[in-house]
This record gives C-alpha cells, structure tokens and sequence, in this order.
C-alpha cells in the first residue's frame, strides 16, 4: 500500500456525490489535498463533482483506484454498509465514513484501518458554507492513523475534537434537534403564510433576532412567548386556528406543554 | 386635549416596563418622541426604565399625565384589559397596545381613540436590536388617527405595514412557531448538552447555517436530517436515546413525523 506511517495524507478516494461529498470533496481540494477519484453510483451527481474537483469517476467499487491515502465514505448510512460489504477495504486501506449517527463498530470485520470524520453542518450542495468554522468530529480504531486523520481534519477546520461513537450519536441527536428541527419549523411558517398570500420574508428579523440571542445568551433564559407566560388563552386559541393543520396543531401543543414545563 | 388632527405625535405615555415596553420606550426616544412619563405597577423596573428615557414615574393609573399625544400599553394580555377598565381612556385620549395577540376590539367602549402598534419582534430587556429592522403592524380604528400612527411608525422602523386584527394574530402565531418554538428546541439542546458536559458552544456553526440557510433558499428545500431521509433505525435509535427525557422524546417524534408528511 503507498500508505505509511509517517506521511500524511495527500490523496483521497471520495465515495458519493451528496451534500456532504459536496461541501467535504471542494473543502480536501481548496486544503491542498488531491480528490483523485470520485466514486457514485449514479453518473449525474456523480461525474459533475469528479469534474468540479478534476477528478476522474467511477461508478464500480472495483474500478476504485488501489492507491489512494484515504478513501472516504461520504454516503448515505445504509450505502456505508453496502460498500463495505464488498470487501474491498479488508486489505488494509485506511477509510473514514462521514456519517453522526453510524458507530464505528459498522466497519468490524470488514476494514482493517478505519475511523470517522463527521463534520457536524447542515450541507446543501452549491451553497457554500464557512468550512474552517464546522466542528469535525474525528475518531479512529487503530492508533497508528490517530495522527494522519488528526493532521487532515486540522487542514479542513479550526475546530476538531476526538470523540467516541457514543458521543458522536449523542451530538447528532442534538443537531437534529437544533437544525432539522427549526429548519422544519420555519417550512410550516413559509407554508401558514402561503395560505394567507403573505412572504416568507416578514419573518426573517425575528428569525435572525432569535438565533442571534442563542449565539449570545442562554436558550433557556431567552425564552418569550405565550407559553413560557403560562397564557393559555393565547395558546387555546392559536390551537384553535390551527385546527385544520392537525399535524401543525401537534407541534404547537407539544412544544408550549414543555415550555410550560421548563417555568 | 392636546392632541389635534393636524399635528404629529411629540409627547408619549409608557404603560409598562418590561421587554418590550424597554425596546420602544428607548426606540421612541431615540427617534426624538419624548417619552414624558413611564406607568408601572411595580416600581423597580418602572423607575429604572423613566430614568433611562429622562421621564417621570408612575404606578397609579390616576397619576397619568393627561395631555400626551399618545399613550401605548406595552403591558401584558390581561394588563391591557385591567388598564382599559379604569375608564380613564374613555374622554379621548390616544391609546394604542402593543401586543401581537390581542385584537383591537379590546378597547371597544372603554377607549374612544385607539389602535394598535405591534413590533414582531424578540425583546430581551437590554439586549439592543436594530428596531429600523423590526416590523411593525399597525391598526387604528379611527381614521383621522391613521396618519399619525402611520407616521410615528415611519419614525420607528423601515418596515410598517397595516394588518387587520385578524392578520394580526395569524402573524403573531407564525412568529411563535418560527421564533419561541426553535429557542425552545436550542435550551432542550443546552440541557441535553450539559448533562454530558458538553457546551452548547459546539452548535453554534450550525444554529447559524440554519438560519443563514432559511434567509437564503425556501425552508422546504433546506430540509436535511434523518427524517427527510426516511432514516427509520436512526429515528428509533434518537427515540430510545430520549427514554430519560419524556417530554423532548415526545418533541422528537411528533417533529419527525411532521418532517416525513412532507415528503
């Protein structure tokens, strides 16, 4: 194997073309670090980023090239398990996947040399994210790659940690709730609006007020609302309004019954 | 009175010394509208804040100065009614709430002169917010008084738009789903954080993605996470991971639930 183990890594094997392949295959590349091959299985998605990146594309895990430092499984949980299942990694090469919510334990008895890097953003493909701000938590069976995967993600990012699965699975049931979770709240606004033919847009000070508070003070002690101010006449009656969006009308209800039970 | 049709609002009375009466008392004074004197019931917070806006101190509804061009209730749900009920609006005097929830016809036969001024906006006492930013809806019943509460809003904000009651507290209700609701989902995070003696510091990159996201493309197509995904077995493993906390459990499914609808 051209790996050894007092280089670093300069060449990377990226499988998967998604929002993560995205955001992490231009990050390698503007840190230096050449993206020799891009893997996916359909071309579309696929080839463009090998383009983007000056890679060549493959959609064969056994067209993957043997020599790369690294190969990096940037796919989705259930296709991280597909593709080690074709033994490709048993023989040594050194491979990360990218995913929060899937244990180190995936790669048992399928790969020798293996670890994590999970860059903890919400990626959308095309739109560019402040990469040396993401947090990269990185993790590694075998002591030997501890410092090769160190070093890389200390090129990716200002803000690297060691964590264990456990912890990993714990931080991304966390970001779950403090991205996905907004984020689908602001889509039941965007929605609410539409019906009654106003923009989205009204909202956008307040949305940006509220994050700003959390970036500057205590969630808990930033709380407003009618919830927090125990007003249930308020609260009875935007459950009332919202009786014909039964599944908006669940949210509204559970979210100010534990606001109520924060006081 | 003082008032006349064809002069605009110099002179205001502040019912109220909490967050959001903080915000517009310092906003009207900085706009050069002299805050003349600030009503509070408990003293402490009223006399701090008509010193602050160089006014005097109230806590009798008697006690009000009577010739001010307007007086604004920046006072609880239930305060606006008690106030109203003292009669003492029923000569005349120009009142306005400032509140999202309460319809106008609050003041229906205690108040001869009213509207409404409502700032959608977060306020958190002390915390400064750009208010020409903060959208204000504006409601008068009386013609004649259109014009100057239309102008005196001007003075406040950028963004002055007139809402029906109606409209009003649709908004107010879009404003608790997009703003309350996530600052609840961020203090879940900060507890679910300290029990393992992590910082809500380590979420702060991707609070603000979200948000930067929201601002940038419609909410419905930044969905990302594991409920966009269909990710059942990381759903169930995050359900099983909240076992301890009933109430964010809870949270988590029914917003899961919710994202998957959307699909």
């Amino acid at each position: 194997l051209a790996n050894s183990n007092h280089s670093s890594i300069g060449t990377v094997v990226l499988l998967g073309a998604g929002n993560v392949a995205w955001h992490l295959g231009h990050q390698l590349s503007d840190a230096g670090i050449h993206v020799v091959q891009v893997y996916n299985r359909t071309p579309e998605s696929g080839l463009a980023l090998a383009s983007e990146l000056n890679a060549s594309y493959t959609h064969e895990i056994s067209q993957l090239k043997d020599d790369a430092d690294l190969y990096v499984l940037a796919v989705s949980d259930s296709a991280i398990s597909a593709i080690l299942d074709s033994g490709w990694f048993k023989n040594g090469r050194f491979v990360v996947h990218t995913a929060g919510s899937v244990s180190i334990d995936v790669f048992q008895g399928k790969a020798l040399n293996y670890g994590v890097l999970y860059p903890m953003q919400t990626f959308t493909r095309g739109k560019p994210v402040d990469f040396r701000d993401v947090p990269l938590f990185i993790e590694a069976k075998n002591a030997q790659w501890r410092i090769k995967l160190e070093h890389l993600a200390q090129r990716l990012s200002e803000s690297v940690m060691w964590v264990d699965s456990a912890e990993r699975l714990y931080l991304h049931l966390v970001a779950v709730i403090v991205s996905n979770f907004p984020n689908h709240l602001y889509a039941l606004a965007e929605q609410l609006l539409d019906e009654k033919g106003l923009s989205f847009d009204v909202m956008k000070p307040l949305i940006r007020e509220t994050m700003d508070k959390a970036m500057s003070m205590s969630p808990q002690k930033a709380q407003t609302g009618p919830a927090i101010r125990r007003n249930k006449e308020v609260i009875e009656r935007h459950l009332a309004m919202l009786e014909q969006y039964p599944n908006i009308r669940e949210i509204y209800r559970v979210m100010s019954e534990s606001i109520m039970k924060k006081i």
